[in-house]
């Protein structure tokens, strides 16, 4: 039987976003729905077989340390964590998307996408895979053709994994305040063929790193025989400084242990030491680590500091991160959006399944009447519906995204930046969105399992602690608004939002042909316009700090905006396929839509008004008077 | 120095809700704010000394169980909780409103829901002391004079602690299910006077009760000599088949070990099995179980079946335990309330002392420039002015509700009856507003720590688990929301919410005559009405289920009316005492007064218009559609 799971992915990988069509560029022309089939029963299957069973262990036997016998520590996982990235990684699906020349299997980012999801909704912490596919993208798009030869192919054939490297213990969102030094090697190269120059290293010019990385997910594990470290690091400029402000930042390859230019390891340990482990409130399956960078613990070759090679231009190191964040970001909102749909799931499961009280009926309740299951009161369908709402609408404009990151791609010209520029303005959304109204969800489906939601024999509470963390981690809720309002809306004179706009008001116009749907067109029209007025009149005066004062709350009414656009399109698609909604989905997609319009689309009036008059109470209150 | 808390404290009870006009009246004539104050040190010294400090280890350290040596099983907690209930049960609290004669302090209600305050805030599950003191309360109000000195006096005077035992496994939220059976107890009374008839028995009618009891707090500990369970069963019909409904169900006093008549232990251990603890999300320090009753592991005299007490007639059960359930429910909002104000108040120290980044200027940032603490963000600003608004207006609330107590106790009559029937309106919301919005304050409060604050290093994440209980315990959100719309609006022909109404308007009378005001009276006017509206709108097919198809999003707009209301009669009290503001505190609280007015209150009309339009989107949806 198929899953509901799969049935919505069906939905919208094929009714919805039309992934045939993609068969017919160069670059897919040898796969089909068969192939694209093939690639999610198998993802399906590892994620129910070696996932899923083990969601609850690797919250309880969360990753600790032990002595790694050379002074340091090291950290041990459980068996299952060991077995669930050796399928993963035995699936091909790290490099799903890649050149067939490269291992892949040149799938679009849209199925691959779609893939992931089985594993994010069976367990989202027990693989880190993520951030070997976001790392090893980042070497492709920046580092030179034997970066990406020895690092970037071996994190997509599973040798090796990868990380990210940027916030320090003293600076998290502010990356500019970061600490970690670089300095050009100058001992002999660690090349073959001793070349004596630092920067004529084969691996690229080879620096050596010193300063601590906070939050770094799976910082240090066995699970691989190596690790790619990302870093950023500041280059001190001719005074000996360091340059203030992002642009000192460069990027780095920084491997835990030392390879040579074939991707051998040479047998030396980088010095990059494990300074303990960050104890979460949930998405414990992922090793979060503080590592320390050349403090001497593993000296190389006689010398402190931990050996970097430079990837791309010195500070030029954020922008080359920013292709990996973005990469992140959109995968955090699958990450969120699949913990939003596991309690969904599940509380659909429970709701089904347990017997409680009676209806309200014409006269009130009736003891006498037998008891009914949960689903039947109107309050457990109101809970569910707006799961199902968040959850279902999170994964379809996450599908989108991945679907415009093929158009960038494989597109045609105009359409492909068209893609891009669309792409940008929607990552923030595509992050925070999920984050917030899928942990909503997660508390929901809590509820309607009364008490029982709230003991760990259930799986609800877990999801609602993993999904916490998505608001924080690539970029906090405040830095995705920042990023919005002050930046996307604004690039090229604002033709990422009109953009945005004309696909709003296409799939307006389309709906108010059809009568059930003519009423939500035209309160998506109206609501489109109420965004642009209070972005208008939030920059009105010029001045960051008064547009800014209220970014979260644009944030929230932009997200809602772009949901009810995608519920309003997917309602389209419904329709379509089955215009008479004899199947129960359909019936189940049109309430979704609906629901969304009469009880959420209503809200961005509330977030709205502070926005467009600038209001000032937050942020002109004096630190005293809280 | 005084704590912030402290100050709130003494506003709300001095400046506000006027505590020394309350010694005016007799059963008070002994206290002045002199007696208040030191209530009050007394209790800000223990919770510091003996709660605060010991918070995170109740939540590591989960209570669990040894064998007994009786074949059974105990519960072992951990040395600070014995601890933290001596000191307790040693400062008077848990006798604080009684009367002289039962050892009490004849304290108003008011005064010791005030000093709670400071428990709740350093730890919320380390005690369970309400439900000891609303358990000893119900037996005042219902039990014979004979059960009062044995059972109530012995609660208050800390020798026993009190449980109350409504849900099984298979009945939570619907108690007519409840399978419990009393059977009238044909043996030989316990009584030292011999006497043989179960009617006959001092203690009471006595009965056999077999059953299990699910979710019941303090179940089972050794924290005192004995435990008192307030127990509801249902004693069979004449056909000998348990009566349907809730009609059928009666209370019982059930000890863990049996006493005579002079409440001395007989040295028999009633029949009460631990059959499990609870494993919580959190809340942890606070035992939670599943007692089976009468199933024959500490068979008495000879017989399985466990002894109990028959309070008020047969039949009556749930009235009387409603009785415990209404004071239980506002200690609920307390207590959500309370870790909403633990959250705002360690996210502001964190606020103030983490430097990160740097505010957005005239030209955006400067990099050059040096770090600022977080608070001289925009939106940090806006996180903890939500916080302060929904924390400190709760509490607010809740304290107005524990002033309607002694009102509804000791004020004039008509005043009493007055004050009587605007509580039982604003229970569900004194229960629910906190329990939603307290538990929204404390994700902001990690918000605001970021990465840290998702980490068990800081103390946000555990209140955030211990706060998500709040909207489950003493009756679920959908409970609240049936009651207030369902029961309390109607109630007297609409009496209660023409009261609330009328004190709605005489405060924004008032607050029209201030300029700075003004615009939130209107409001607030516009807002009443409203809700009045969507009141007789839901109402006016007069059908229940069209009614009460979306009870919770009325529940949520009329506790944000109420809430808009409390923090306009603040703001005016905080102008009668500091008209120019000279006090920082004092524009904090105009700011957060502002802040709810701009952010929250305008959130309503998202919240009225499907109960207004009778919206069937939820209810109508078919089950297998989700």
């Amino acid at each position: 039987m198929t899953s509901p799971l799969r049935s919505t992915l069906d939905f919208l990988l094929h009714d919805w976003l039309q992934a045939d069509a993609l068969t017919t560029r160069a670059r897919f022309a040898d796969h089909s729905r068969e192939t694209f089939d093939a690639v999610l029963d198998t993802c399906e299957r590892i994620a129910r077989d070696r996932y899923a069973p083990f969601n609850r262990q690797v919250d309880t036997e969360e990753p600790r340390t032990e002595p790694d016998g050379a002074g340091g520590l090291r950290v041990v996982l459980p068996r299952c964590t060991h077995d669930a990235r050796l399928a993963y990684a035995g699936s091909g699906m790290l490099a799903a998307a890649q050149d067939y020349e490269l291992g892949g299997m040149q799938l679009p980012y849209l199925v691959e996408a779609v893939a992931n999801t089985f594993f994010g909704v069976a367990s989202v912490s027990i693989g880190s895979n993520l951030l070997t596919t976001g790392n090893a993208n980042a070497i492709l798009a920046h580092g030179t053709p034997l970066q990406q030869q020895v690092f970037a192919a071996n994190e997509f054939n599973g040798r090796w994994a990868g990380t990210m490297c940027l916030s320090e213990p003293q600076a998290g969102s502010s990356l500019s305040d970061i600490a970690t030094r670089a300095q050009p090697d100058e001992a002999p190269a660690l090349a073959a063929d001793g070349s004596a120059s630092w920067n004529q290293d084969p691996l690229g010019p080879r620096y050596r790193l010193t300063g601590s990385k906070m939050w770094i997910s799976a910082g240090e594990h066995e699970l691989t025989e190596n690790i790619v470290h990302l870093v950023l690091a500041k280059i001190p400029g001719p005074d000996g400084r360091p340059v203030a402000g992002v642009k000192g930042i460069s990027l780095f390859i920084v491997p835990k242990r030392l390879v040579d230019a074939d991707g051998r390891l040479t047998g030396e340990r980088n010095d990059i030491a494990l300074a303990g482990l960050n104890h979460k409130l949930g998405w414990r399956g992922t090793t979060n680590t503080l590592l320390n960078f050349g403090e001497g613990a593993y000296p190389v070759r006689g010398a402190a500091g931990a050996i970097g090679y430079l990837v791309g231009q010195p500070g030029d190191g954020l922008r080359c991160m920013f292709h990996m964040m973005n990469e992140a970001r959109i995968a955090i909102g699958m990450a969120a959006t699949a913990l939003g749909l596991a309690g969904y799931y599940a509380s659909l499961d429970y709701a089904k399944a347990r017997l409680q009280g009676r209806p309200v009926g014409a006269g009130g309740k009736d003891a006498a009447a037998p008891q009914v299951p949960l689903i039947e009161h109107a309050d457990i369908k109101r809970m569910l519906l707006a799961q199902k709402s968040y959850c279902e609408g999170a994964l379809a404009l996450n599908l989108y995204c991945a679907r415009l990151v093929d158009d960038g791609r494989t597109g045609d010209a105009p359409a492909a930046a068209e893609a891009k520029l669309l792409l940008e303005l929607l990552t923030p959304i595509a992050k925070s969105w999920p984050s917030e109204n899928c942990l909503e969800a997660n508390s929901l489906a809590i509820q309607i399992h009364g008490g029982y939601g709230y003991t760990r024999d259930f799986p609800v509470e877990q999801y609602w602690r993993d999904n916490r963390l998505n608001m924080i981690h690539e970029g906090t809720h405040g830095i995705q608004a920042m990023d919005l309002l002050g930046r996307k809306v604004l690039m090229q004179e604002g033709k990422a939002l009109r953009l945005l706009a004309a696909r709003v008001q296409a799939t307006a116009a389309k709906a108010r042909q059809i009568e059930a749907l003519a009423p939500h067109a035209a309160q998506l029209s109206d609501a489109l316009a109420q965004v642009a007025q209070a972005t208008q009149a939030a920059w009105s005066t010029g001045k960051p700090a008064e547009a800014l004062a209220n970014a979260v709350p644009y944030l929230q009414a932009f997200g809602h905006v772009v949901l009810a656009w995608v519920w309003l399109d997917l309602a389209l698609a419904t329709l379509r396929g089955d215009a008479s909604l004899k199947i129960a989905a359909s019936a189940g997609r049109m309430g979704a839509c609906r629901y969304f319009y009469h009880y959420e689309l209503p809200r961005i009036a509330a977030w709205l008004a502070p926005v467009a008059r600038r209001d000032a109470t937050c942020a002109a209150l004096p630190a005293d008077a809280f």
